[in-house]
């Protein structure tokens, strides 16, 4: 039993932590802040954790998170970055949620991310939280990264065709679509019901945050820097990410085999069978990974279809899943849960 | 560890309880039977349960169901009630999900199910499974009349008023919002997305096949006819129903004080604080009823909003809960689960 | 060709008046102003209206309203009391789209909007634009009250059987359910996409500002108070407003004959056949109201279904519909558009 | 004034040939025919045609569609080409729907649409309806093949660059994202509400019908086969595809100047500013194509983003602009609609 603290807890990626915490059978959560509404039950404004969390949103002072073993941080981008040594310091561990240590290029973060990074030597230390490359150094972790939502449906992808050698590290294409949740719960007009419902959109194309998060672990994979378009798009579900990846095959190569071979020991992978069409849905609330290849009329282009949950596989539950690793608990702890179909 | 069948399961209800029994500690699940679907894996059409369901649709004839303690009937009206008799003569007991068993009188459910009752006699010993209405006879039953969705929203909105006597038993009105799942897995226009999404109506106005259920139901608290008004409507959401109901207090009675009275033993019945407006997301996925009172501009017109799942509370779930009940298991094995917002 | 004005034109009533004036054969935009936009071409901000809407939103203070025709204002409730004074002076007629000059006691209004009123005085001048009920005073008037968009809804469905004297004139019951577009294009979190989709929800129970809206119209129909309860609900959808009304008979009658006899010349409300089921869809971007009845059981309870868009017939369209009485144009001059279904 | 039929008039692009054409001031519709339901009044299926409208569905038999000037074919493939003979000899002008003329290999027709085609010789005479390629051709047409509609949003994002030579002619890829009425109004569960909402997902990668239209399109321009991937997706729309198209560019060349040029007088296609994102309900209901160019990073990978409303521009509109063109009325008679945002 471990005594968990979230900070920032009101958007999709805190209720979601709870979500999955308020079930697991080795947590006790500790605290939940939130300076904007320090005094409100949990359950008032998520009424769907009633009778499942009992805390109330505690203002940072009066959390005590140094008392706890794990601190999760779902806050906007920037906050981490400013509290994460001080409690490293007083023997806490650290998840972010957020995108203060992805990247390992200060200058890169600081230039995407509009803002001056706190603390580069952390940077250092983090381990980006992608399990199924990283999991041993995660097992030893105090800080981890945990990736954002399009790199992890974008690398899991692209992965094993990287590491194989069998695609051509230039001209790869991410064409990923996003549920709305992945804006976060933030009051702005675009992603309101009446503008995003019944609308399909691109955004970002001119250049994505997780761009440089997807391009920093593909060439981290192959040794040299890769070339790769990534267009995300905003598409009228609350949850899913669907990516379609594009690369060119060098050498003739059973993909299936390949695809199942890599992960054949991932709980949280699943290779589905030549021909599929993974739906975002069958993962809906679960922290799996669905994965189909095609090779559309043989020719030398082949397409990866990769769906998650962004906020889980993409945010809350990949967090969780390394919150299991670093501290020995089953991996698929609270995290055995059946996709909410239909 | 009891062993379960399940007879049609490739309808929503079918899933739904394949979802909540793949991870029920004292269910292992035997057959799931179709005819239509004879030999698919279960996973395939259905890939969300890939990795925790390895059962194949089999034929009816070849599911030796009578080998099971326990057969659900996740099937259209009039197929349990052919089945039913030669399964309970073998000692297994039969939870129906149609409404074959629901309505006591034979003559009033030919009349509103079109065909002729092929058991009359079990009718006559079948528990009408509304735990909170009938939960020791539930105990000990051998064959359970799951009820209706909208059934179990109204009623347990208009129970605490009834068996208190404060509202008059005439000019009751439920009006009632149903996700469109609650039309079940079949082909047909006018639950196609681009016929259903974007889209609000009423149907069956003139009369719907819950009406004299709820009737029933109603009826049997007060020992009288009560007089109804059950207009149903179909809204663009996958799962969820809102029941809105309205009725005239006889006297000044403190409604929230009853209500939460009433449910205080009830695990999955939610009386919320006064004010509250229950949103059906707050129970997606949920075996919860979350309900509120109130009393507009303190006039003598009560409203009570009641909203479920009509998937689960409103069948699947409510099912296991039954099937708890049945066999003396913790009564929300299998369904302590957080509902799945945003 | 009338000279007409815009003030507050970023909103979703701002941007339907736009489509619909666009096209609109006897009127020249002159100018829509936005204190925030300024500046910014309208087709930017709304690319639907690119090649249709050259002008950009200019600053009130230079928008030379006075030389109009006709002002509308489609702004938060608080803002046309203060300027319609002038511009009436000047000899501009206005339309305001908000609910300053709605409510004739001006108590009232103070007491649910919670603001003292700035020009009493133009209350008593201006017309409710309804024109089912006061097509003849709109002719002549200078300052149009455009109605809300439930109590549109809801009074036209109650309108023939209150004249007629048929039902009860206590205990009616407004359960009406409206699409997300109804909030307004505000940015808050409640009518978020993620919020609003998959859900559905009541609000407003406890008083909502429509209600002394609806009140003060039915009341003047009978000459008395009349009793009742208005329940809205949320439903996602972005356009629509569906009103299930519930009335008690006082004697028989042929509804359908009442109805179709009340609205046979009035070409925006249709009456559909015995037994029917209008849907929101069949209005979607059109300015009719389509309703419907129901007696269910041959009981005392009569049922009237009303659907309208909440954006046309609820706002933009009624007010447009408004102005071509005022002047004289044909009444569906711009409005005879044919709803978008599917 | 002239006289049309429609043959198969029950699904969408039938409903929304009505739509179009109840307005259009030189068209008298004649007759629309339905084996199914011939004698319901087209008003009854569509009620968003009350008052428009007033022809029933007739039996073709009874349609005398021989008197007609013009015949639309809103029906399944496989029907057109067994009728348009007849009306051709006997005067009749034809624009199909469906894909019956559109490929002109019949080899490759054969394979992808799986039948026998009954007039080959037909097909050489038919011309490919895309009016922004073959305005002259369809000017004198007796026979136009109505383009599909991701064909359509595709090939018009490709041709500018095709047409230039500035891309590489291989590689490339049309990764398109359609609303769920692009798959008709069809019983079909794939299709329900309760499958499709608040999911996504690609289908038919291993090969789509529009491939072949699409790659004989491209081809065309450059006097060679090119080599296209072609994905398509389903996204929880109505309405609406959105195609993200890649390609290589092979020389530096102002993409902005060059796609503005090509489309100048082009009413319904529309170049958006540089930085754009188009979204699909800016086309809501309306014929217009709208298009954003991107090179991210500055690098050598063009991302072109097209947007169309699959029922308008991508069937419907496009069939009435095609008879239009034919019939030498102004191009956007019955054409000129704001699109419906929100």
């Amino acid at each position: 039993m471990i005594k968990v603290g979230i900070v920032g807890g009101t958007g999709y990626t805190g209720v979601e932590l709870l979500r999955l915490l308020a079930l697991h059978p080795e947590v006790r959560l500790h605290a939940i802040t939130s300076r904007a509404d320090a005094g409100t039950p949990v359950s008032q404004m998520f009424p769907s954790l009633r009778g499942l969390v009992d805390l109330q949103f505690v203002h940072p002072d009066e959390a005590h998170l140094e008392t706890c073993d794990l601190v999760f941080f779902a806050t906007p981008n920037g906050i981490a970055m400013q509290q994460t040594k001080a409690l490293l310091d007083q023997g806490v561990k650290v998840i972010d949620l957020a995108a203060d240590f992805r990247i390992r290029d200060i200058g890169l973060w600081e230039k995407w991310y509009g803002m001056t990074h706190a603390c580069p030597e952390l940077v250092e230390e983090a381990v980006y939280g992608l399990p199924e490359i990283n999991r041993d150094r995660i097992r030893s972790a105090r800080l981890v990264a945990n990736p954002g939502c399009y790199p992890t449906a974008v690398q899991l992808g692209f992965i094993p065709l990287l590491e194989a050698g069998v695609i051509e590290e230039t001209g790869l294409i991410a064409d990923a679509k996003s549920g709305v949740s992945g804006a976060g719960r933030k009051a702005e007009i675009p992603t309101l019901f009446a503008e995003a419902s019944d609308n399909f959109k691109a955004y970002g194309v001119a250049g994505h945050r997780h761009l440089p998060e997807i391009r920093q672990g593909l060439s981290g994979i192959v040794g040299r820097e890769v070339g790769l378009t990534f267009v995300p798009h905003l598409t009228p579900l609350i949850r899913g990410i669907h990516a379609t990846l594009y690369g060119r095959l060098t050498r003739d190569v059973d993909l299936q085999a390949l695809f199942e071979k890599r992960y054949e020991n991932e709980t949280f992978v699943d290779v589905m069978p030549p021909g599929s069409h993974p739906e975002t849905r069958t993962v809906r609330g679960s922290n799996r990974c669905r994965i189909a290849l095609h090779r559309p009329q043989g020719g030398d282009t082949v397409v990866v279809l990769s769906v998650i949950d962004n906020l889980v596989k993409g945010a809350a539950g990949q967090a969780v899943q390394n919150m299991n690793i670093m501290f020995g608990f089953a991996e698929d702890a609270a995290l055995n849960i059946v996709p909410l179909l239909p």
